[in-house]
């Protein structure tokens, strides 16, 4: 439904507006494979194990949205690559505050086999946490929102 | 469907278990207006407009993994409070990695009114950033999986 500003409804929630654009979970375990390395239609359906059709729609849909483009196959092949932008890149941060919440609460002792790492040097990622600008540490419940200084002569 | 293991079939991902538990978005913002000081059925249903069974069986579900709590209501009324458990809390981190990522792409300049701050001091929050246990700051999508120590020896 274009045009539609949002599906759920709360125009001043940056949770909701993220939650209207990536949709369902579908779309955020592609984005994960995406930031896995794969990039081919062949590779999303394997991984995820979704109809053709549907997976066809998701990713339509994160191409609409601006979090993958496409681009030629370095193979040569006339098939086409499905690469995250930057936008979608900026994803890692939600994907990674999943994964951590997940390995925290949702497996048995010893059961989860595989940690987050750095890619780059393979070190262990340290919890994310809230933090105030200035650095304070806040629990994870500590926030709330306020009027942006530009909005608070209005309403 | 009590007993299976995971509805994403990824027993190895953090996220993918995540997702499977919390599970779809009305989920998830139940706890986001929870983690704002909502608590009453009615609360919930005004602020999402969500049908009383719909409604009913997200919050029972949430009951069932740990993530809210009932309790009697302060007034003293014969209604039920919802009450994150610690383990709720804790999402707190998801909520705001999916803020900050809707507030820098999903609204016009100007468009978006609020902003992050800390409950107890108003003051904003700072951006949520990976990086390693040493304090390396890590571009969003640098990161992956390892096996962690005591699995290395297996497969």
């Amino acid at each position: 439904m274009k045009g539609k500003k949002t599906d759920l409804g709360d125009v001043h929630c940056g949770i909701a507006r993220s939650l209207s654009i990536i949709g369902d979970w579908w779309s955020l375990l592609i984005v994960r494979d995406a930031l896995r390395g794969m990039g081919r239609f062949g590779e999303f359906q394997k991984s995820l194990g979704l109809a053709k059709n549907i997976l066809s729609a998701r990713l339509k849909k994160l191409v609409e949205h601006g979090i993958l483009r496409t681009e030629p196959d370095s193979d040569g092949s006339p098939y086409k690559r499905y690469v995250l932008t930057s936008k979608g890149e900026e994803l890692g941060v939600v994907m990674v505050s999943l994964w951590q919440w997940g390995a925290a609460h949702c497996f048995a002792p010893g059961e989860l086999a595989r940690t987050l790492v750095a890619r780059d040097s393979g070190e262990p990622l340290a919890p994310l946490t809230l933090r105030t600008q200035t650095g304070r540490e806040l629990a994870p419940s500590n926030y709330g929102t306020a009027a942006l200084p530009a909005m608070q002569g209005q309403a």
